[in-house]
């Protein structure tokens, strides 16, 4: 009973992972060194793997595939205490697996850690920043816009990969799987904790801002 | 009570223009001097924005972010007229607060004016068309097709960032708070009243177009 | 009464003209050569905005925007047979003038005709094909899938750009209208009546095809 | 009473066949060498034809246009036995006829083998990934998310076409007619039966993988 939620969280959290760090390869590798060109097929092809993920998985459990959309979501009482802990284990555990499984397709050695240096005050306002937008489109669109919602949060992950000064990870577990990928999106596994940090205050203070919108909520 | 909605349309119109300018910068800065494939990333990242914040506001303001929506939507009383003054502050507002943090997100000074001249007969025609297009479609959809409104609106923009000479602005808030950064997607401030004047002129006719579409409309 | 639905022909087929040919200015201008890069951005702003005409107009006259899907659905008997020449008319002036504003928008002559040859078997073939396409779209979708056909047509028109040798005119009224643009998206006066003529061919195939998977149609 | 979902796979496929190789040609002929942009161009014609094409025949046939999609169907009985064969003989016949229209478009020799070289390790479990995914989100999207499943199929192929090393054929009608075509699509017959077995592999894995997920499925 408790198994299939997890396994799909663990299941969609390794297809996702598979998908930016797999296009985040394709992209570089082709695309003749114009990284505008690389960006723009690595967010199209997170946006449309994303959305595929999240109907296929939504149904099941939800499809968070993200330890602060889960958190999030337990603080507002929209997903059961019960599941926090074994969705951030399934999440984080699936999401190296995925990046392995992309590092395998694409002839690489499996066992890599990133070297790209991802800080700076800049970088951490972006995280924080595409946080609050993700956590908060999801608070809000889970009751009010459910039947949006799948494509609302791809296209929010296409437009946050452009508009961040850090291509916007937003998500702990995708900082963890892709510190441990030394490819396009790759980040340094020391320059992981600020991220993550920078994630969760930008998910706190989206909670605290649904509450204040939702309190008068007609409907 | 009244609070919620404007909170909404400030927030909204930020993240608007955290997406655009941000968007912007990040897309001059990778695309190795190719405007076509910025001008695509950018087109591309606001589109997928806007439809998040529609879906994300909808609800609870009816996610204008513009002022010249929301005067539309006051003259055909679909939007209350003490909503009116209220949104339009929270809008330029919300919009310039928007510009800053792309600034700051992408460690540039966090004050400037756009140096940038968008001026002349064709770029006026193009805000006015532009405008009058994203006016009419709000106006006929938001009785006939309000399920479609969302996802109609972000592809109307995606679109007009191309088919217009002036890369579609279509909304005055947009254009103060873009005159206040000296970027991809700035304008320069004395060359914003003319754009705001187009805007409304195409704002103004799509009223009246409305009107004359709607009067024999069987349901 | 009748005036309404032939107005929202005519305003919608020089909207969607205004923006094929305007953004294929803009993509020819601002994408540095690359035809790949001017040709995707042409599609996505096509396929945006025809998205956004179809919502915006579709409640008050179908959003044929095309003279051969008129007279699909008129055989078919979707389409009243007195709409016919109205909107045949409405559609062929619309997208003359629509052409005209893209031309005074981005500063270009308002009168020209194109000089681009597109001719041969090649051409004609795939003009047929996207047209057969297209029309069968719409009269199984039209049933069958109406919540799903303004995408679907958008989307359609997208692929198409791009796969066929002709990137897809599939419309008498958007062939006439492109003679007359001596820009990106243009096509010589002299070459517009077999590119006609194929559409025709590909639409009355459709025509007939849909009957034939349409007489047992469970619902 | 048979012939008619036949011919709409067969038809459906055709034109599937026709969007993916015509795409590659095109894309390929003037995207100025920069193959991420061809790619780029090839994924989003692809994903915006297969979903015009799923829109136009799901209803009369299903729009399964690929025969590990309908044995898998069939293995969950979704879809009644005796379509199994006539569906797998219309899917590969119409995906043949598909590659030689595309030919004829492009004015290229109507028959070809392909000659290029597509085999490894990476590219079979890319193949055997990204077949398990597409069929896992059929077979639990068809009961848990009908609406969806069109756009969410078609997004997902686009992301598969970046996120493998092998651009994700994951069909093997599309595989056998890919190898019928010696342009940017195609795929040397002699590598096409590996890529076939590894798309049965992963096919029967999403299999198993969906009757665990569905076993305690609530509604």
């Amino acid at each position: 009973m408790k198994l299939r939620p997890v396994l799909a969280e663990a299941l969609g959290t390794a297809l996702l992972l598979a998908a930016i760090v797999g296009s985040g390869i394709m992209a570089e590798r082709i695309s003749g060194g114009n990284v505008g060109v690389a960006l723009l097929a690595n967010a199209i092809a997170t946006g449309g793997a994303l959305f595929a993920l999240i109907v296929m998985f939504g149904p099941i459990s939800g499809a968070h595939f993200n330890p602060v959309v889960t958190l999030a979501l337990t603080l507002q009482r929209e997903s059961g205490a019960k599941w926090l802990l074994p969705f951030l284990m399934a999440q984080v555990a699936g999401g190296i697996v995925g990046v392995w499984l992309a590092h395998l397709m694409f002839d690489l050695p499996i066992l890599q850690a990133s070297t790209k240096v991802r800080t700076g005050l800049g970088q951490w306002v972006a995280e924080a920043t595409a946080t609050f937008g993700l956590v908060l489109l999801i608070l809000l669109g889970v009751r009010m816009a459910a039947a949006s919602l799948p494509a609302a949060v791809a296209l929010y992950i296409v437009g946050a990969y452009w508009f961040t000064a850090s291509t916007s990870f937003a998500n702990p577990a995708v900082t963890i799987a892709r510190s441990l990928s030394n490819t396009f999106a790759g980040i340094a596994p020391s320059d992981a904790p600020a991220f993550i940090a920078a994630q969760l205050a930008g998910a706190l203070v989206a909670v605290a801002m649904a509450r204040l919108l939702q309190t008068s909520r007609a409907k």
